[in-house]
């Protein structure tokens, strides 16, 4: 390759064809940090309620790269200059910014390790990277924690607007083809520009007022999304398996050391089940090392050992998994109390111990397996978090919802809770009036 | 061509290849009356702000023929029996229901004939064909009047939800290249149900309750067409200097014959300028064959003639329009009181004089024409119409708003209105405080 | 609107945002010479067979300034400088490379000039162009004349893979939805390169080696949407109608001073149709004002008006274009003598008489109207043209057809010929075995 | 779910929303076998070259199934009758066609069985699912088996343009990016028609003369997509390295019962490689229940271990596959001689020891992982195969080849071989006049 290739070409269905740049970026995407998200799907489980979602962190990472060239561009051609080295670190914190993730992206995200936040991971792994790489990315870091004394890069990459949400609503929207979701990027990325902090606004990047029924619909996609894809209820009973799952798995680990069928699954999976990891020690070279051998192949690979093992419960549900025999998900109006998930739960057991999965002494016990109370939550558009910023023709920024036409933002911000339960499809469970959709 | 060629192809970058049957639909297709469609462009005068939006109102026609074969076939498919008579009135209303358009669609509705509705045009066309057509057409017109006695078909054609709806949103965001206006038509049409009627609906095709996040999202699109397109501010520039040009011209029939140099024009345009057509009138021969001949060429080529007369006025304003120099739009918080106006008048007439344009003396008469008020209305979701039903799970359907979930529809169902004010760009009017955006 | 908005924004569908830089380049675009080509169709009738493809030569325009854009980025990449001056010559001359088209585009071309070639007219008016803005076009004009120094800028806007053919296939392919005619236009301008000239190529535009799958498949689409799309059967009908009306337009000009009811039409199209203008002619004022005034609004208008005039010939013929109700195209393996044209001829006038379209005395001259003969003709790659090089890995360049995978480029390079007849519908005639499709 | 929801949807990207009848067809979707297809991506390792296609086997027979509905009602509309048993076992056909296929599809087929052919173990796996269906395949079975006297639907489903090429072609060029892949599926299947046999062509399904462009663009897109993706110089080193991969972990199963390290990987995997499976055996219940628990989850994870295992040269080879650091592949215009391909294994275990990654000892043996010999193969048009019938307007069919335009047809039918060597980047490799590119 001639020395005036100065850009590596992806080919991207989403984007067409990305140029990484062939510097700190392309030795970036080379490490096996950004690598193994080629191997973590970016839905989780969404890709068995969506055949066409396979897609994976790493198409992702590249999106959101992409998206800042394009963001960055259009900043200076409306007269916020950006010098050589922003433009790579923020390329750099773009595609780094959920190197964190984990296997089974958020589904499993506070299964392994307590309180933790892939955020805190990514800090660690660009940290890393960062001494490997001879502080090459100290101007990344900065950006990413936000103490770059030009802000707006760091909410180019963490905010309400931010690169990562323009990708992977697009992205997302695009592999599930939910068309509701589709995203006007390009128009969003057109009516950005930096202005200095005034009025309501608290971030410096902020739309021009001829862009703001394209922020809206933005607010409204990604909503509808959550209610449509990421929560789904098909999605949420992939969610409870995999999650019911792992508990059982741990079960046998609490009673001993960890059977020979039980290690026929991955180690790494193990590791997290069989210690309690908290967050406090995510940079202790044992978790990060052992976090980062862990991808959705671990996961998968144990889960068809499992299927094969002794215990019914857990190979049952294991097969579940595998074969796609979900649990089914109700909504409800409100959360059961404790007396009613007693009386369901003997539902359930009665009906594990008719089907000859388990004995009636076991049964109590697997029926917290199968059973099990959730509530998913979504906000279109978090008011407590940094708001998004308005710049009228008049020079004067508002804050959105502040906006005249606006008029359906301000039901955007409320939080929507649904609780739900999960139990097996032929179970008649009694939902009674508490029951929705 | 061999006799199991059953339908025409015709293909179509919005729906694919549409298939149209050889029978009295490609009859229809090819009259006069039809073909008519391909001179009236769909925007009025959208194209000359998008300008991929040249796309006309045959092939909306077309399209919206295209989308009642789909929903027919998912009504049959969710047992729904539809008889091919039925099938094939259906497909001539789908066909015809827009047929009734004149020249520059909405912008001169109200121009030409006074108290006109383009839905009553239809009509009187629709029986015309059916007259010519020995009766061929007696179960569309039965359908297009809501006097069949399976009304849902009415619906399919005519309600906040029908097939008119669908396509021209789809069509306009396709053509505009307004990514936020995609709506996902096919989950629509997917999750489209024939229902007795209950409840808070008064229609009986319904909604499966999987779909509403797609009816909100429908709504929520075409509210934002209306403002991020139909009504988009230099769009309302261009309608408004179309309209006063007709009034323009008018002035030159009202002081006596029409001169030499304005019949130049079109004499189907005229015609409407030169008499005090009511929609009352719109069955007789005469005014129905010169409605018919006049097209967007006849409104276009005239003012093409005009801007090399003698009326400076009007040379300026049909230059202004042929060659795109549009007045200003600006929205006001509120109607401006008559003082005002005039004050703003004078300074038009002004600017009028300085330029040469006009003496002083025309100058008063000549602004009226310069600066124009108008307002712009729109609801999304139009309560005092036929109300979207939803039906649940359970059998019992709902009228949309009174669904859990859409929290924003009780904000889609008042009227927005922006009164906004009309003149020329260099001239330096004092808005004040009513100006926004 | 700020002083920092450098950019007037388009929405395409085709190209999605396009930016117009706020300098001399959207002066152009607001000349009447461009937004003229607001009024001219892209594919002259083949709106008629293809009813999504209204598009006009103003899109093309923009859209082939906009790849240009691209073009010259992707180059910038790759080493070779471009200066903002040479950057906005360019953008000019992608701009300006077709404003001299007229009405109806390539159908009409010889028909209202001598030896006309659009080019020249576009070099005419570009020429103007320059004198009213002093001079801000001459490097674009050394440019469209090939005499700038680097000649590769010329190559851009005027060779086998320039920007107009990029973005005329892109967007033909789009609004007709012949899927086939798809090209990969990212992948071709990030694999252009500017390399000096050696071996076979003669053009410093190259193509790198790994783009040569997507020119074979630039040169096989082009190719097809020559044969499915600009040489449909059906388009060429409409050609050879719309043709066939101003000849017979013409006979009444030939005979006299313009009856009345012929200057119905449009004044523009007279002056072409009455005075033989040889394309010598081009430069002079009155030649020039009548071209500009004349579009595809003309031209319909006029037929509006000439299908109620005296002429049965031409008012049927008016009626047939205006409701398309269009002759029938068959190919022929090889012209056909005279005396087999004259026999059609004869038929053709039994029906016109038969019809009672015209008394037997004045048949054999209306069956010369309908009944016509011509040839449609293509090459994909033209070998007499400049060549398409194709830069090695190793760094030298080399002919397309001389690389070894592309056993296709061969065939691609021969002129292909497909005489066919034109003729009423209903006349059954006797084709023999000469015809084919 | 009510009774009358006689589909279930999937939606999907490529072809919008999905209808499985749930009849014996949702049935078969939700089999162990079907759903083993979520885990085996439809490119093997082209997901590491384009990053956006993770798309998978089950994916793709969903859409194989929905094109055979939509060609099913095409034909039905030109006059060929399907009986509603027809129908199901047509679809059945489709969405079991590749069944049979194994872990990474192409790349591991000839190396885990001998002489294996995917279609055989479909064939296998189809039969086992009609006994467990007590015989509900059987009309099925006839049509893969080209047994059933309707032979169409064979054809629809196993020929040179039956719907498992028509969807996958158009989903790898929309997964991948490739754009020039693209082809006109619907055009296609619009113009297919079932035809008595007769002239040259084989085959009862055939297309009508207007579609012979969308067939040519098939035949020339399937070529391309041959070289620009399946055949892809980093998508050959990917396969190379994991068969290198497979066979150095066989090394030590040949020297003995296999080490506790290896049998960290997949015990399915292990099976294949321990054993000498030849594809006689594939009916066994051994073989096949190895077979279907084997996917690219197995694979991948046994890498992932393999990767920390004790041999350098094994635990490298993974290294580069899970990390994507392949080897170079180099294209060569013959293929080279003994002495040239040991003088080049010379050079590369000369370097495998200055890397420190194994002593000259076993240089030798490393080397012939670390260069590998192979050659691509494409034919785009297969004149052995069955051929593609055109039927001319007059009725009469003929081969592809004979039609007067196609003269590119007679280039796509031969075989291309192309000879690759495949070793380490660092490696300066004396290729001298033998490469290509």
């Amino acid at each position: 390759m001639s020395s005036n290739q100065r850009f590596k070409l992806f080919s991207d269905p989403v984007h067409g064809f990305i140029s990484v740049p062939k510097n700190v970026i392309m030795d970036l995407v080379q490490t096996p940090e950004v690598q193994r998200l080629r191997r973590i799907r970016q839905l989780g489980v969404g890709h068995l309620v969506f055949p066409g979602a396979e897609h994976t962190r790493f198409n992702h990472a590249l999106g959101a790269m992409a998206l800042m060239q394009d963001a960055l561009a259009n900043l200076t051609e409306k007269g916020t200059p950006v010098r050589p080295e922003e433009q790579t670190a923020a390329l750099a914190v773009a595609l780094l910014h959920d190197v964190g993730h984990g296997a089974f992206s958020h589904t499993l995200e506070h299964e392994l390790i307590e309180d933790f936040s892939h955020e805190d991971m990514s800090r660690v792994l660009l940290t890393d990277l960062n001494e490997r790489m001879d502080g090459a990315l100290d101007l990344a870091l900065a950006m990413f924690d936000d103490t770059y004394d030009r802000p707006f890069f760091h909410q180019l990459v963490s905010s309400q607007l931010d690169m990562d949400r323009l990708d992977y609503l697009r992205r997302d929207s695009f592999y599930t083809g939910v068309a509701e979701g589709e995203v006007g990027v390009q128009r969003l990325l057109k009516t950005m520009r930096v202005h200095p902090l005034s009025g309501g606004a608290d971030a410096e990047v902020m739309i021009e007022a001829k862009g703001i029924y394209a922020v809206e619909n933005f607010l409204i996609s990604r909503r509808l999304m959550y209610w449509q894809a990421y929560l789904h209820k098909t999605v949420l009973a992939g969610d409870e398996l995999l999650r019911g799952i792992l508990r059982r798995a741990q079960t046998h680990l609490d009673a001993g050391p960890a059977p020979d069928w039980l290690q026929r699954g991955s180690r790494a999976l193990l590791f997290f089940l069989d210690h309690d990891v908290h967050a406090d020690a995510i940079e202790t070279p044992e978790v990060r090392d052992h976090y980062l051998q862990l991808d959705d192949t671990d996961v998968l690979f144990s889960l068809k050992q499992w299927m094969r093992g002794p215990d019914p419960v857990l190979a049952d549900l294991c097969h579940r998994f595998v074969n796609r025999v979900f649990l089914r998900v109700r909504f409800l109006s409100e959360r059961p109390d404790e007396a009613q998930i007693d009386a369901w739960r003997a539902d359930v057991a009665d009906w594990l111990v008719a089907e000859g999965l388990v004995p009636r002494s076991e049964a109590a016990a697997a029926a917290r397996h199968y059973l099990t109370l959730n509530v998913s939550r979504h906000t279109a558009y978090d008011s407590d978090e940094e708001l998004i910023g308005i710049l009228g023709r008049d020079g004067t920024a508002r804050e959105l919802s502040e906006m005249a036409d606006t008029t359906t933002i301000s039901d955007l911000t409320g939080f929507v809770e649904k609780p739900y339960v999960c139990f097996p499809k032929p179970v008649d469970l009694e939902l009674g009036a508490v029951s929705e959709g």
